[in-house]
């Protein structure tokens, strides 16, 4: 069969294929990047719903506005501008996850061959997005600071570029790396837009998961002249299942992206942005956030203290202050593909590093998911990784 | 600012904006196409939602498969076994929405320039989904019988074709026309598209509505060699808030859409997935369609009498067996894009019919939705807008 050309970038994401083996009950998994359902808030959405239903039924289930209802864009203003955000009603879009708000930046902006300057490693469901548009990538490598802004710089000069490249980041907590990108950094990242006239998309999926440090302004709350583009979801702070996310720029982009979404699934599920409505304004979530961050704390130090015991030296990791993710980096002479292999047989998975770049290299890094296994199983789950490792490195 | 190529073709819905004029609650709209907010089943969804909720809490709330919860495809398997379609668990996935199915089937088929067949008015809907993939469109003009087959067998011949284009049809009370296409028509577009190796996207949105005549089966259910990429929905059957359809195909096909749809959403929201297998396996959606055709049909017998009494001689209307909208032709001299204004005027909306059209024509057409009106509105409405005709008339 035939197919449009933009397909043969279209590929399954490897880990979700991965991931199909790694379900079975027996496998510790740390390959996922799920929420753990005990951070769902069941009770609460129960009680939100049927009020909801009680009060709204026949709006909370009926078409609603493209860009989202009101009351939920509003209620989300107010919360961003706790985070140094202040934006308009119509610099707000309610989308179906921010997943979809990848998808539509890209559509809005990307013609084919356009840039896209992407952290080495980074988000596999963004580039799964873009590839849809058939873009080509400036990979940006990254320390313990973030991305490299040095290095994207000099990127920038030898190239033509197009007006409508833009730069992808996860500045926090990043996934895959758990990375936090320093103050200095986002500084300079808003510098270079400024000079260069280059659009950031600011992907803020987990800054809501600090359990250490102190919280770093959003690159968007610096942003004087509309060079970002904010996405945030409430996957983990209310549930992934509802597909709820937004997008917060210029007014004109935001509408721009209101008409790409109107041919993509017509407006958001209301349902659930109703009760997402209820859920923020009656300050559920911070108290649910406050759990669920207790919750994490105890899986993130569990983990880096198995890894500090059962990892040989020679393997490195990063310490990361929130999320849901640590990014290991083995010794060069082991490929963590050929030891998902090994580990699999051991009752154990994770996912190679090489998945999350877009130059495919890293073959001896991997991701850790911490959130979504129990707390007693973390332990022995490293233990059986780290005696793979060191089998391997004699 | 500087987007896309794409974004030229991605305009507005006309419609949507209009919409936004005739929501004043002193206007009787017969221009949105929603379905009546008295056909929710506010109340069996509240005790879904809380049983869903109770059981299955974790996996309800959780990103779920990209192709759908299991449960609700072996659901809908059943379901559209009893309308002659066979299909496999592989052969489905459930999307956000059928409009998804939409956004998607272009996403994988078009290639910027490709053809779609598309009929004479069409969906708006799926017009403004396709325009993001810069097709060519090639119209194919309807009689009461549906899509003229012999014209798109003539438009066939004189053209260089693509692998990848697509025809698109509404085949069951269209929207906008309210036109069914008649068994012999299915079985002709059916042949050409074996003749010509072209892909049917056929669209089922309102089958589950006939208020009178017999039914006639889908084109998928006569489809021998998976010529025919089948969609349905949820919106007028539970609810349209909650942004639920599927697509049947060919294993192959819906393979490549689940692997667009990992970079446009993730998957469909997993919590109303749940609510609806619930919904479907009990049967509680035939006795809640019963109740809706008895509604509906009540209200299209009161617009096509009110029409017979107000509307002059000279206009012409379609008599629909079932869905939610009627289509109107004025003599003519009368450009319903005028006669809107004056309509506003007078409290009472429609849609131009020209919106409806990839050629634009159609200037002295209009449609009417009938579902989304109190039935004590109906004929005041109508009678207001036989005024203004007659008076445009003379």
């Amino acid at each position: 069969m035939k197919y449009a050309d933009r397909i043969k970038r279209m590929k399954a994401s490897e880990i979700r294929e991965l991931l199909k083996i790694t379900q079975h009950p027996e496998i510790i998994s740390f390959g996922g990047g799920m929420p753990s359902p005990h951070s769902f808030p069941v009770k609460i959405i129960d009680k939100i719903a049927d009020k909801v239903l009680r009060t709204h039924g026949a709006e909370a289930l009926q078409y609603g506005p493209t860009e989202g209802i009101k009351e939920l864009r509003e209620a989300i203003i107010k919360r961003v501008r706790k985070k140094g955000i202040k934006c308009e009603i119509d610099e707000i879009i309610i989308t179906t996850g921010s997943q979809q708000v990848l998808d539509l930046t890209a559509k809005i902006f990307l013609n084919p061959k356009d840039y896209v300057f992407i952290e080495l490693p980074s988000y596999l469901g963004a580039i799964v997005a873009f590839n849809a548009y058939q873009p080509q990538y400036i990979p940006i490598s990254m320390d313990n600071e973030g991305m490299l802004t040095e290095e994207l710089k000099e990127k920038l000069k030898g190239i033509k570029r197009s007006k409508t490249d833009f730069v992808y980041t996860v500045p926090t907590f990043q996934n895959p790396s758990g990375v936090t990108m320093s103050l200095e950094r986002r500084k300079q990242l808003l510098e270079i837009a400024e000079e260069h006239d280059l659009l950031i998309l600011e992907d803020d999926a987990y800054s809501d998961l600090r359990y250490s440090g102190k919280d770093i302004p959003t690159i968007k709350s610096m942003d004087k002249n509309n060079r970002v583009l904010y996405t945030h979801t409430f996957s983990k702070s209310l549930s992934p299942g509802f597909r709820l996310g937004y997008a917060i720029g210029d007014k004109e982009r935001i509408r721009k992206m209101t008409i790409a979404k109107q041919g993509a699934d017509l407006c958001t599920n209301t349902f659930v942005q109703y009760i997402a409505n209820e859920y923020l304004r009656s300050g559920l979530i911070d108290k649910q956030l406050v759990k669920i961050k207790k919750m994490y704390k105890i899986k993130r130090d569990l983990m880096l203290k198995a890894l500090e015991k059962h990892f040989p030296k020679g393997c490195e990791w990063t310490k990361p202050d929130g999320g849901m993710f640590i990014w290991v980096t083995l010794p060069p002479k082991i490929d963590t593909r050929e030891l998902f292999v090994d580990a699999i047989k051991e009752k154990v998975a994770f996912v190679h590093g090489s998945a999350f770049r877009v130059d495919g290299k890293g073959h001896n890094t991997m991701r850790l998911n911490f959130t979504n296994t129990d707390d007693k199983k973390i332990e022995i789950g490293i233990k059986r990784l780290g005696r793979l490792i060191k089998k391997k490195m004699k």
